[in-house]
């Protein structure tokens, strides 16, 4: 178990800055940073929908991975280039057209190699609609 | 061995046509469809770059499940509610900002179930950079 | 979520007694069932281990997919033909020559689909040597 | 793509030899290695068998990873402590009573890193009844 280094306000607002084509602090929000944990909030909107007003896949994949970067980052600091290595999505149900919440838990955190797994539902849910398992490499780096 | 039920031009206009928020006739083309294979090619812009000048994992992941759908869809004819549940995809190298091909071949093309396996790499190059497994549930259909 | 409708020693005798071949009562017990949990030990034997003293990869796929069989036995009651569809596994650091323990937890338990994720660690130890998602169809049945 | 550096022959006697206890030289054979492959051939008995007369699931991963491992062994010379680092499976339909066959075709061959996918048929049958996507991790080596 490790402690988080870096609050949810901190990285979601570094986010915001360096990567300005992004999601971070418009439609993706850092809810929480925890204790090998991390929370998500991500704002649907029509373009996300599929036919049937489920939301695509692709964003569900996106919101997963980058559950598991906030949760890399905010237990190992800033290290940017940390990079997916693998992802296993399995999709439960589908989900209403209102707002997701993820929430990581990593696994594993070693110096190279993290594994999490990430839960996402729909906001006021308790079931999910989507089960993640992710694993990221981490760069050797000065933290 | 299945023959395909449509040609790429006639499955990417109707993704065109029905789907005009999506990115089918736009930034994604589909090459070819062939004996339970398809081929679609993907147009890279600064939208999608990492820092790096590399192409997001999210979407590498949404090309692998656009290229198995239009496996699928290609194969069975159009049944538009055909519907992910399970991918795992792993990255193996980082994609150059150029254009993206993926190439699906069906593993197995049931009534109800499908799996196939995708790769993925930058146009001109024979390394993948990514490589995927998909499953599909096909709900029932008149064809 | 659902509570258990087979005892941890009612499943095992009853695993034991009709897959006498297997494992069960064996090498592998039931420690406890709980809601949409269950807890397996295998006992490590020479048999099982790898050069450099460690348990075989093939040993821990296996006891991954009987702790998910087990979970999803006890919430469904007696449905032996429930059958494994998908199995991811990810290795996390080599496990010693002692007993494991397999920890199932059932992220959906639908009619016909089942989902569990499954940590497995060396006996004593916190951290995991193995995660595993698999899943499981379920043959239609009359409890 | 990377010629064979071990003939099926050689690896096949090598791994008999040095793990006696393993199913090299008796319950599996190996058929073939060609540039970047591998085919594997199991002898199924009745231990193997689940209820209905079909072979269980482990022993397919089992000897999924054992094709992976025969192929990467065959291109890398013999490094036998590569070890597995993950696993995805799909069962896709009943393997028969039967030999099975298993086949690998190694994705990316790195100097750490080696991916590969294996398809599992029941011999004489094209249809496949497992694919399976493996990584494994290979340590530094003088080869």
């Amino acid at each position: 178990m490790k402690a988080a280094k870096m609050t949810a306000s901190e990285l979601e607002e570094r986010l915001a800055r360096e990567f300005p084509q992004g999601s971070y602090g418009k439609r993706i929000h850092i809810e929480a940073v925890g204790q090998m944990t991390a929370r998500l909030r991500y704002t649907v909107n029509e373009r996300n929908l599929r036919p049937g007003g489920t939301v695509a896949g692709p964003t569900l994949m996106g919101l997963a991975d980058g559950a598991m970067y906030v949760a890399v980052l905010a237990h190992i600091g800033w290290v940017p280039h940390a990079v997916t290595t693998s992802l296993t999505i399995n999709f439960l149900k589908k989900p209403k057209a209102i707002d997701l919440i993820a929430e990581c838990k990593l696994i594993k955190l070693g110096k190279r190699l993290a594994v999490g797994d990430v839960g996402i539902r729909s906001d006021g849910d308790d079931e999910l609609v989507a089960h993640c398992v992710v694993t990221y490499s981490i760069p050797p780096h000065g933290h």
